[in-house]
């Protein structure tokens, strides 16, 4: 099997981060987004919604989307589990990796896609009233998460989950976003730093 | 257990559906959006992301996001499974599952969201080169899905899962995005249309 990634795109790096802290390894193939090969008919062939990061299997099988392909091997190497255990506590994680996408790595990646000049390829028209409001959502979620994170290690609880992965793609991706996270989001600001430590946490 | 809902959210309509396809029933709390009362503290201490559908369980435990809540519902009663049963399987699935959500669901709604009036009070600042922009994503998803589907009953193939629940519902909410799924796309107007049919498909 080989993973088509690149290495400037969040969601492949998700995948990258959980092959690591399952201690795998695979091919990996780079896809040039910048050249916008995603969009070239040889790409497309593998994946016709033009995203990274895609896993292709030995017989061809084609799995796109990170989450997908982070199940998949979840699957076939259990340990350390990254999915939840039980019906709640997997319920519980994917809860939590939906919130980390959809409130934290959805509107940090709408601010950079709408606002930064080199995006301006990749995302067109750029649409500037979207990414102003994308920051103040952002800053709002930031709010909850580091509420959320008061006394606790990791978004589902005890254990370090993908939805951890996700929210830490996610605040990394703040960077060139420019989208601050406040000193005072204390919590927030402690767990970013500790996900950041993990060996796994490659880029 | 109860679920917070709203009978207008696209989100607590995936999960009536699945509960419905499941032939499970529970008791469901009315959240009037309309009204904002998603944002009042009484919901904000059931769900701080101020977003519906949430599952409270009888001993106070609270999942939100509505695949986290059918995934719940499909550990607790596997039949008909609707997620998929081998690893490649529940990985298509998600795979299909996210497809749906992210390139049909999110473009669809953001176009209503933010270009109908009556969503003023809920998205607010509207931004309306979003929505124009997201007409034409909307559109070039559509041709995607359209190919995907020749020959093909269900997004992740000849089951009926959650995937093709996610886009029954991004596409009844194209009606009030005022988004037109062209004649020419056969396939996709033909899985809705099957889609809509099944008993399962509540409002």
């Amino acid at each position: 099997m080989r993973l088509y990634h690149s290495i400037h795109a969040p969601n492949a790096r998700r995948v990258r981060i959980f092959l690591a802290e399952k201690g795998i390894e695979i091919p990996l193939v780079d896809v040039d987004l910048g050249e916008l090969d995603h969009r070239q008919a040889a790409f497309r062939a593998v994946n016709p919604f033009e995203t990274v990061p895609v896993l292709e299997l030995d017989d061809g099988t084609i799995i796109a989307e990170s989450v997908a392909i982070c199940r998949y091997f979840e699957e076939l190497t259990p340990t350390p589990n990254l999915f939840g255990s039980t019906p709640l506590e997997r319920a519980e994680v994917e809860m939590w990796q939906r919130r980390a996408e959809f409130f934290l790595l959805l509107p940090i990646a709408q601010v950079l896609r709408h606002s930064h000049p080199a995006m301006a390829k990749l995302e067109s028209p750029q649409v500037p009233d979207w990414a102003a409001s994308n920051r103040v959502k952002a800053q709002a979620h930031f709010a909850r998460f580091d509420a959320t994170l008061e006394g606790r290690p990791f978004l589902a609880g005890e254990r370090f989950s993908i939805a951890d992965i996700t929210g830490l793609v996610a605040l990394d991706f703040s960077k060139p976003a420019r989208l601050d996270i406040p000193e005072e989001f204390k919590n927030l600001r402690r767990w970013w730093v500790d996900l950041a430590a993990r060996p796994g946490s490659v880029r």
